[in-house]
């Protein structure tokens, strides 16, 4: 056993203990580990973090392939990583799963008036509104990754005129896509729920301002499971008073967690939830399938899947 | 045209005027009308009503047919209907939509817990909950019907663990069904969210009451999207007193509009909805296409769909 690899797990310890089970049965030549039991640190060949140590270099010299725990790899600050450490983004079906969950039940809950119903109940207001098909309902997605493609083809399922916007050019069946800075206007001009599911990048960072809500139409909605400062708050706040935007589901903020008092707490067209979006309960045993699937894939020399691209940062 | 049979159009005139363009292009013979224009009423072959005048049989001796022009017929006093008059039910796409957007939206609410976080939102408090798999979570449907059909559909698409019951025999691809007062129990003991879509009978008058509760798992949550006499209210509130049931979302009650002041509209687990589950946007020319097709296999002498049991009411 000494001289098999380690793969070192830094994450929840709940879900490790998990993948150990699943590591022990599927792969025993490898020594899975849980942070801070390192082992011998030379034989540490697979790191799975969401917070990699400061030192991975010197700390883990014969490391070969860093693993994102998470879905999103921006917590890693990639001037610091070893140029030429492959990083595996972690999108496993789980997280595919939850974030549909999540977006189907905030669009049905724009489409469907769900916000005013509830004011109209703590109103004692028996008032039914006027409603729309799905078919005219017109749903845009941001980011066009793993999960804004599962997404939208859940949301076309039901129905809903949807189209998609990403930096290059994708194709999803059944769904207009429009591509780059030059595709982003016609984009906007068409969609009454706005879905957000961009990586947080530089190019990405305060993208949803002023100037972006008011190419949308009035009194459209925005459903934020990208990332907190992608987000401009002061601007939010604005179009919410006058009725630019009609709603807001916020799932991510900056900070988190929010802190009690908070002024989006007690917006009454602002509905908050703490980062639960990606959640889908015990998908744990899964992705440590997939992880094991993607080491048995490098050790035969295949390509890996989800490989990070360090300059665009996602 | 004077000669023309009269089709007679009894509910909600802005619908009405819609139909009248359908029929006048699609059906030029028939003499479409809106009550109380009701024309020469030895001419009227079809009425479709939401309540029928009284005097149905002595006003239109030539009466043929009659539709409903809502999704169910509790409102249909058969007792005075005279027993040979075919009853035909509106059973169309817009309402079957309508339906499995509000019950999906519904389902994955309470899967999701967006009713505690909403209680944590005005609590100004950031705490993420234990998430499970849609895969863990067992739904139940009471009435298998077109739209309890297709609501499975819908929740199987999205991974959940499904059953159905029904009064009779059902089969459904890949959800279990139960029938009857026998199969009652075990679908009962195996489902945490319970959505009620039965017709409102003499045998479902009360159905979901103390006893019903006390067969579901502790912290069972109900849909109620059938009628509102079919819940007896005081159950349901000591039900979620005791914690028997965890939330409640209604979208029927009794009476209708519940009156302000009535306690289900302050209750902090019951979320209230003014009767708009079946509800769909301009679905009424779809309607009208429909009742068109109906009337076309009448007069080739073809077998009706969507016939009511008058013995069964439904």
């Amino acid at each position: 056993m000494t001289s098999n690899p380690i793969f070192l797990y830094k994450s929840d310890p709940v879900r490790g203990r998990l993948w150990a089970e699943v590591f022990n049965r599927q792969a025993p030549h490898i020594d899975f580990r849980i942070w801070p039991d390192i082992g011998d640190a030379e034989r540490v060949r697979y790191l799975a973090a969401w917070v990699p140590p400061p030192d991975l270099a010197h700390q883990f010299p014969n490391l070969e392939l860093l693993f994102s725990s998470g879905a999103g790899v921006d917590q890693f600050d990639f001037s610091v990583l070893p140029p030429a450490l492959p990083v595996v983004r972690m999108v496993e079906p789980g997280i595919v799963q939850g974030m549909v969950e999540y977006v189907t039940h905030a669009v049905l809950d724009l489409h469907r008036d769900m916000p005013r119903y509830r004011r109209q109940q703590r109103e004692q207001c028996w008032q039914p509104l006027q409603v729309r098909t799905a078919a005219e309902r017109r749903v845009g997605v941001l980011g066009l990754g793993s999960l804004g493609t599962a997404v939208l083809q859940q949301l076309r399922s039901l129905g809903f005129d949807c189209a998609g916007w990403s930096r290059t050019p994708h194709e999803i069946e059944g769904v207009p896509c429009h591509a780059g800075p030059e595709g982003l206007p016609a984009f906007l001009a068409r969609t009454e729920i706005l879905i957000c599911l961009l990586p947080l990048t530089e190019a990405t960072q305060g993208l949803l301002n002023a100037a972006l809500f008011a190419q949308l139409p009035q009194g459209a909605s925005l459903v934020q499971v990208g990332r907190g400062p992608q987000l401009v708050e002061a601007d939010l706040l604005a179009a919410l008073a006058s009725g630019q935007l009609a709603e807001a589901c916020l799932d991510v903020t900056d900070p988190e967690p929010l802190p009690a008092g908070h002024p989006l707490y007690t917006h009454p067209r602002v509905r908050l939830t703490p980062h639960i979006s990606w959640a889908a309960g015990e998908v744990q045993a899964a992705t440590a399938d997939k992880f094991i699937a993607q080491l048995t894939r490098y050790l035969q020399g295949e390509p890996l899947a989800d490989l990070v691209d360090a300059q665009r940062g996602y």
